[in-house]
């Protein structure tokens, strides 16, 4: 499926993004290593960490949406290759090593969040500061083994979010372009991070507000993961204002939807095709827009009686099979669940009215209202 | 002492850089507090801190060395002002900008160094993660605490180093400045942290290799403090080879006499003048490469009888005055002090002989002669 830099073109269609962009980032962790090589082993065994962690880790959501940002940009207006940049028409390769960058923001974030989360596991392997635990405790060095798990990962996490500006900015795209993505890049790793830091801080005070939960949303997931990623593509290839404005809508539209699928799946979803726990959400007792908006209509007493109390005392807490089914029915007899999905379709349904009113190019307009529909209607 | 913009120009001295730098890291905060101000309060928050541990928090070495590089850079040859770049004169407000952004990365460093070394103060206040703690605990918010403060802390840090890369692309240099200064950039980043997890690993296995403690120096002091601001300062202004290498090399000779007097002064430093406690390295039990080299010189016979089981009993775990005294005998009589003294003389005389030969400007000169001698002298 990797397709040749030769053939890597401004119409390459956005489901070839994923292993194109595993190459770029396979080629840059080749050249760094060696770059960097005369260090030692100690620096070059947490490449090799990152290494495994990024190459070939993850959907490539993120360059994804940079990529049809890039097309739509192109397309925009009938499918123009007419650049209002005079310095050179952009170089696909060079287009496509820039968004891959994106994945060291994402290697970061990952990161440095199963630290603040204490996961043990990320898609089915140990998580970053558990492999420098084990290798501690294997050779029995000095001092606490969790601890310097988590310095090292601290440690491993900056270092990719630094390549991720060095990669970016060494991509080879025109002074142009950069100009013209330096404030996007700026807003989506500023914003991911914000997202982040709120996110810890209404887990810690408990708050029950749906707007707070929504906001998470809205920087956490929906402007870093698409609205950033189509804001940062179409600028790199000089699109106007106009264009700008309505991918980001539009970004921001699927991103929320694709959240809020994630908050029911984290409830509903089957664990054989989720990959978590049954009920992962209840059990570790994460505030969602789904949790605090049942919270929001029990209160108003809709559904099972007693239920605020249920499903308060319920999070965090329940095990088994049987206490977490219990909570779910409070949940959907409040009426929360419909809710979040009457949410998901009015997002998804205004994201592809909007991608098919945009006067985009027939077949980026088309890729595009398919990937909104894969995100958002992901099944239990 | 603050320099008005209007006033700063490239002739500006070494000793103006640290209140220039203080403006224009705080006009950063002032501009950057207002562009996130909608994400709300709890962001305003991590960004408050940040700003309070970085603005007036230090010596601004790093930029003072990047200066440095520029006014070589400018001044080599015999102050010429003819530079190689086409498309604009150096703008020295843009310059200054630039290498303001380093205090960025420096506050990450100290950041997440202060998580891995579990430190409760910096420069007299507590440092960043027991600030998010003690925020925490006054709340009497859910969870830990002390895990509470690691998490907000390290995404701190985070936010840092993301907009060190931003004041920097963004400072109004010339694409030519921010294409020349990429890869010295890129080091700079890389290196810091590379030294950094180079220190953690030989903290936890023990290493007594002087090889390795002077590794570490080279790394995460010498080439991050001045070897590579030197080196970005003279690519901002588009010195030629020959001077960035001989920057280079004057930036680890001065880089590494720093250091190695930091070690003589972790163990033989008045409390009164470094800040820290009496014999700080023989209390937390650091391998610096003074006591590396100790050791080995008593390996040799050197010093007292049993000085090697002494010395090594002892690190980490003295307390008392009494004790910090013996111990800091047995390293003099080892030699070692006297060795670390030579080694301070040699590289301090040998970047100073260099500075002269280098054929710069007569002031900057005079004024890296005069920062080096002040760097490796600093007093017990």
């Amino acid at each position: 499926m990797s397709v040749p830099e030769s053939t890597w073109g401004l119409a390459s269609p956005l489901s070839a993004v994923p292993s194109a962009v595993n190459q770029c980032v396979a080629d840059y962790f080749a050249a760094s290593t060696q770059e960097f090589a005369a260090i030692g082993p100690q620096f070059a065994h947490a490449i090799s960490l990152l290494r495994e962690f990024t190459v070939d880790g993850g959907k490539r959501v993120r360059p994804m949406f940079a990529w049809a940002g890039i097309r739509a940009g192109v397309e925009g207006g009938g499918g123009s290759f007419d650049f209002p940049f005079p310095d050179a028409t952009p170089d696909p390769q060079s287009l496509l090593t820039a968004i891959s960058a994106m994945e060291f923001i994402q290697a970061c974030a990952l990161i440095h969040d199963d630290i603040i989360d204490q996961s043990d596991t990320r898609r089915g392997s140990p998580t970053t500061h558990r492999r420098f635990t084990a290798q501690h405790r294997e050779h029995a060095w000095a001092g606490e083994s969790e601890h310097y798990g988590t310095s090292q990962a601290i440690l491993t996490g900056d270092l990719a979010l630094a390549w991720a500006d060095d990669m970016f900015g060494m991509s080879g795209i025109s002074a142009q372009a950069l100009r013209a993505s330096r404030n996007p890049w700026r807003a989506m790793r500023t914003e991911v991070i914000a997202g982040q830091i709120l996110d810890v801080t209404l887990e810690a005070n408990g708050s029950e507000s749906v707007e707070d939960s929504l906001k998470v949303i809205e920087y956490k997931t929906a402007s870093y993961t698409v609205a950033r990623p189509l804001h940062i593509g179409a600028a790199l290839v000089g699109a106007d204002e106009a264009v700008v404005s309505t991918l980001r809508q539009i970004g921001q539209d699927i991103g929320e939807a694709f959240q809020l699928r994630d908050d029911q799946l984290g409830v509903f979803g089957k664990p054989e095709i989720t990959g978590k726990p049954s009920g992962d959400d209840l059990r570790t007792g994460k505030r969602t827009a789904l949790i605090n908006q049942a919270l929001i209509n029990l209160a108003e007493g809709k559904g099972v009686k007693g239920g605020v109390e249920k499903l308060r005392n319920g999070l965090g807490a329940v095990d088994t099979e049987e206490e977490i089914d219990e909570l779910r029915g409070v949940i959907v007899e409040s009426g929360a669940a419909a809710d979040i999905e009457e949410w998901i379709t009015r997002r998804s349904q205004r994201a592809i009215e909007t991608i098919r009113g945009a006067n985009l190019g027939a077949e980026i307009t088309e890729e595009m209202v398919d990937v909104t529909a894969k995100l958002s209607d992901r099944k239990y």
